[in-house]
């Protein structure tokens, strides 16, 4: 099977919101009149966003999930997708799993795959995802306000769980946690139906993929705010929260969480709680932003914690 | 200089167009009343898509001109640019010199970058490109009709020579066409101009990257229609020209074009060439669709012209 038959084969679907699919020079969509355009990519590479033996299913999700919670963090509608592939073989069996995993997640957010690019090469992932918002209206990084609530979507810290146990960083020896851990890590749910719900109520929001403390100090920084993070309030598996300062590095620091962590006015809290129990999503309030600048990560007593990393850069 | 760092030093810049650009989870720009939105994908990696010891800026600009390419096939205007790389280390010198080959195209065809993604890994480069044409207008690779013109843009041929004499398959022992072979696989020069100019003139177009042939075929098998190519009415360069059959395999299958090929009515002809005098860019009719399927590549006296390999595929 070649290049062109496995693309039309496992990628090219029907996409009937587009005016035209996978298979010419371009893809073309009508953009919704009345809104913006949000767009973003994230490309995934074997042996450093995943495990070379991950399930290609999994992977499939994964490399779809990553970019979806780029779309939830701006509150954006997710519509379309193109998926670049570099594989060392064209591996039939892996692609149609691959693809399983992929779709099954389009699919369940209404995604359509409208194009991309397969070759030769060593295993390398690359989607771009467009959403749609009403136009002016976007979460962004640099919104903020001193006075903010901080909140944080739904568990943290089972992704980075997962990938210290099987580097041998540390052992996970509680079979449920070591499950509920691998699943976090290889099927991390985009949260967009909240970033949608959070589009009228938050400030601010970033979704957490370097760590919750990185990506958060993305949020400051370009707002001009300082912030302080209750390790005490940060959410996680029951199983994790029982030793939470133990593993404190994997629940502000992690990475791998695809959570979304949000700035919100103190006079939005009932709000926001009653508009994440619609969409299904258990949400924290974490800590709160001030006037200056850094971030400061405090214990029940209100002492700095100090962690050895702060985030995941890909060439430190 | 960290990841980040990185990033915001050469890649993140002013993009006027954009409401939002490089360095939130999402870029936002505002599509054009009245227009539809184009968008391709493609991937480069080392040692198949280019040489490990290319020059960086001959790389930049390459990676963005094969993505603009494909908006030119569709007579779409280019507006803006993601980028993702996997980088094996953050050299800065090379990220440097690739900025300033992936930016100087950038600026002549005021496209804007807006976004991307860089990661550690096996050198690989996947530009998604974002472009506009009014609504409903496009240069579909379905829209040929039997009895039309082929035609194709600039010089044939001049890539694949380049490639060949570098891998020894062949020996070009004249420097001023291996001077011309070597700029034309480093610097393709996207066909913007020419394809906005054909939109409303042509039927069907597509970018030649895999081979005269390959692409055609994909014109062909789209619209249902057969062809016949004249090898005698090959553009390029003209020491190749004078030694056209002895290269015709890098002529009509070598890939690494970068030109388009486009199908018109013969009524059209005339507005064609004018139009392509407006864009200073050589246009040549090669040959004309017919009834039927398949193509046909013909010599002086009407006889098939026999090739190896019609295209290139990556798992071939």
């Amino acid at each position: 099977m070649n290049e062109f038959e496995l693309i039309s084969r496992y990628f090219k679907r029907d996409a009937p919101s587009a005016r035209l699919g996978v298979g010419d020079d371009a893809a073309i969509v009508r953009p919704t009149p009345g809104c913006d355009l949000h767009m973003s990519v994230d490309m995934l590479v074997e042996g450093r966003h995943f495990f070379s033996d991950v399930a290609p299913r999994a992977l499939g999700h994964k490399t779809l999930a990553v970019n979806l919670s780029d779309m939830a963090a701006m509150g954006a509608r997710a519509r379309w997708a193109l998926l670049s592939i570099a594989l060392p073989k064209a591996n039939e069996a892996w692609v149609s799993e691959f693809a399983a995993g992929f779709f099954a997640l389009a699919d369940a957010h209404g995604v359509e795959l409208i194009g991309g690019d397969t070759t030769g090469g060593p295993l390398t992932l690359s989607v771009t995802i467009l959403g749609e918002a009403p136009s002016g209206q976007a979460l962004r990084r640099d919104a903020a306000q001193a006075g903010d609530d901080i909140w944080v979507s739904g568990e943290l810290g089972l992704g980075a769980l997962a990938v210290r146990h099987r580097l041998g960083w540390l052992n996970v020896n509680d079979a449920e946690l070591l499950a509920a851990a691998t699943h976090k890590l290889e099927y991390p749910e985009p949260r967009l139906a909240l970033g949608a719900a959070m589009l009228p109520l938050a400030r601010a929001a970033a979704d957490v993929s370097d760590g919750l403390l990185a990506d958060l100090g993305h949020i400051l920084a370009a707002s001009g705010v300082a912030g302080e993070i209750w390790a005490e309030a940060l959410p996680s598996h029951p199983l994790l929260e029982a030793r939470r300062m133990e593993h404190i590095a994997c629940l502000a620091a992690g990475g791998d969480d695809y959570e979304l962590i949000f700035t919100a006015p103190p006079s939005r809290r009932a709000d926001i709680e009653a508009a994440a129990q619609v969409c299904g999503c258990r949400v924290s309030r974490i800590g709160r932003t001030l006037a200056g600048k850094g971030c400061a990560l405090l214990d029940a007593e209100g002492r700095a914690v100090k962690l050895d990393k702060e985030g995941y850069d890909h060439f430190g």
